[in-house]
């Protein structure tokens, strides 16, 4: 009946059964439950039954809910294993998975973690920490079926069964030659449909799509999405078949990514996330507050520059936040539209110079409309013309920079390696402000004397 | 030789395999292609080979490259094909490509295309179209493998073999009984382990996961992150099984609303990417930036309400664009972290209570910091303590309730079943700056005599 159970009547269900010590209804429970959702029940389970729920769980399992938790879980779990079993666990686990929980961990740590492995699996871990982060490096797996030129069918389709249990896809058997150097793939797809005596090398592509080593895991995740492959195979500089990136490895990359890309542009600083404390939180954002505390000084200093306008017009200070604000949310709104459109689009001349212009057409565009709109607005609120003409040019002059500094920088930074997102942000508020008061201001200072 | 080429190298055998009018050599070459390569090569072919390119494609072939086309791209090469091959071409797409491909059409239009498919698939279409855009019904493909449950497994192998060139996926076979009720799963991985003799029902999971047709796409896509699925069955209320939504549709789905989410929240505009006229680009982005407008001139009455205390005071305006900035940007700050946390955290009274706290916790930290930092720097610039002390404490008020409703704004809005990237990004912008104003004004008057 748990087929139909909700999450808290199985919970009831598993906590009688470590109340009752009953190990083998325990196990008859969790057959029937996802990863996601054992990880699930483990997490709401009071700290009581922990220690019992995880000394019923086989190794197998236990790598598994690891594979689950957040990082702090895992080192919760951990700390609750025996030694003898945690070295057995971690040779469960996944190499990607395993890798990410060992990375910002002391060298102590990890050689204690490590100890109790086997030393084929620990060697293969301690290699992958050799890559660098959010590497297509990091993320691979070395549980993939691979198999030889030469088989027939039947011989890959034994193999495949042979691995299947370990095996992180089974739909690609990936064709290596003695070096170990990937020369084709068969999708497990065209092994069903094919003739058991067929050879692989007839059937196999051999225009392999991989990724080396050391690509940056988005890109791995963008081939991904073009391809709608279950897993891409990444190889060393000498094509040497090193492992295999998996989809759902992939598409956390992509949420990761997307994550990051609007952490950077709302300049919300790095990987906060529900769980993190109010110190740390405060931490990681302070840096940016502080540098645009400075910015802002910047600001106020070109304003005091005009204090002698200011003071005989105090009325330019009440279009002051609407022209900066204007500004700055336009050069945003190009800036995410460069922004998301670099993941997707390969940039060349003809793209870009496409795109410059089609910005600077937008800018115009919105220039007129919102000039000729605060124009009129300022006439009748203040009954002076002129000071409708100085909002209303600033305006539309602010607007069409705005709009081209919102595009062009973020294009500039991509061109010299640069992350767009993470340096145009604050970069373009901070310009177009500084931009902006200085246009508004200039153009008040000349028509001075229309205005007081 | 074509498995080491360039795609530069492989485009011109392509244009010489046409220009010599060699189907076979054509079809040699494409063989090694995957579909999104196809794509790429017609997408850069010459107009004048076009033609004879799409006469030389397969059906089959042809049904793949409209998959990876853009929809300007789709309906440019249905205009190129005879009117008998399009239906054929049709029929063999995927529904939920085929149904992405129909949405926004006129009637008049879908009627004029489905008329030469067969029955029984525009029939399929014409229901999916019955669904919401953005919902699992329009995703779900009906090419999954259904098995019942008294087959054995091999029984259950026979029939994969015989749907594997045609289905979507061939990693799970769903169990459905005689009212096509969904009742159980079993993965092809379980089934090269079995034994051959043995009944699906006995190795079938039979607490499926499942998503109804009328769930959110987004949602789905969250399942799939969560249970690292490659695909997961639709069904109807009655728990009828309707089809299946695969990993590859969800993973677009995921950078779709990242996109969305990044539109929303830098107010950019629907759907604007490389490709978008720079009217249609201006149109989307206006209503915003008007609104903005407005919400610029309610700023600007609010400062003119202090104009007495602004002209005793001209300095006063030196300060308020780092304000106003900073306030505005650890609102954003907030917003983005609960924006982005919502996509991966299920909420409950705990968890809220905790992040708001979190949250105030964090505006007093950065408030204290930046209240301290601004105070000395007014002091020192201006030369006048009181002028720092106002600074100072209305900086840090306006950053505790810029957090505060950074996080609370979008909360609220998400219980209330709105969605909280829309509305709360120029929403807290506005709130904050005129509650910065009023804050900052409000204790200069307080302070005023001793500021002239």
């Amino acid at each position: 009946m748990i087929q139909t159970m909700t999450e808290n009547q199985i919970a009831l269900l598993i906590i009688k059964a470590l109340k009752d010590n009953k190990q083998k209804e325990f196990n008859r429970i969790l057959d029937e439950l996802q990863p996601y959702d054992i990880a699930q029940a483990y997490d709401h389970l009071p700290e009581k039954h922990k220690k019992r729920f995880l000394l019923f769980m086989t190794a197998d399992r236990l790598a598994q809910l690891l594979e689950e938790l957040n990082k702090d879980m895992q080192l919760e779990v951990l700390n609750k294993l025996e030694n003898e079993k945690t070295g057995k666990v971690l040779d469960l686990m996944d190499n990607d998975d395993l890798a990410l929980l060992l990375h910002d961990m002391s060298a102590e740590k990890i050689e204690g973690l490590l100890a109790g492995m086997k030393q084929s699996e620990s060697r293969i871990i301690q290699n992958m920490m050799t890559y660098p982060p959010e590497t297509a490096g990091r993320l691979m797996t070395n549980r993939f079926v691979w198999i030889r030129d030469y088989y027939t069918v039947r011989e890959a389709v034994e193999k495949l069964k042979s691995f299947a249990e370990y095996a992180e896809t089974i739909n690609y058997l990936y064709v290596i030659d003695q070096d170990r150097k990937l020369v084709g793939v068969v999708s497990h797809r065209d092994l069903l449909i094919a003739e058991p005596l067929e050879v692989i090398q007839d059937i196999m592509y051999e225009r392999v799509i991989s990724a080396a080593v050391t690509t940056d895991q988005e890109e791995v995740a963008n081939m991904v999405l073009k391809y709608d492959f279950l897993a891409i195979p990444i190889v060393n500089e000498e094509n040497v078949l090193m492992g295999i990136a998996t989809v759902d490895d992939l598409m956390d990359v992509v949420v990761q990514e997307a994550n990051e890309d609007i952490e950077k542009l709302s300049a919300s600083g790095k990987a906060i996330d529900f769980d993190t404390k109010a110190f740390v939180a405060a931490y990681r954002r302070l840096p940016w507050l502080i540098l645009l505390l400075f910015i802002g000084i910047i600001s106020g200093s070109i304003i005091s520059g005009y204090e002698a306008t200011l003071s005989q017009v105090v009325a330019l200070a009440f279009f002051m936040p609407m022209i900066s604000g204007m500004t700055g949310n336009t050069g945003t709104q190009s800036l995410a539209v460069v922004v998301r459109g670099l993941v997707s689009n390969d940039l060349n001349k003809k793209v870009v110079t496409k795109l410059i212009l089609r910005e600077l057409g937008v800018g115009v565009i919105i220039g007129v409309t919102c000039g000729i709109l605060i124009a009129l607005i300022a006439f009748f609120w203040q009954g002076n013309i002129y000071l409708g003409l100085v909002v209303g040019v600033s305006l539309l002059l602010t607007l069409i920079i705005g709009t081209l500094s919102g595009a062009t920088i973020p294009l500039l930074l991509y061109k010299f390696g640069i992350d767009p997102a993470i340096a145009s942000g604050p970069l373009i508020t901070t310009l177009n402000d500084i931009f902006s008061l200085v246009t508004y201001f200039g153009i008040a200072t000349m028509f001075i004397s229309y205005l007081t």
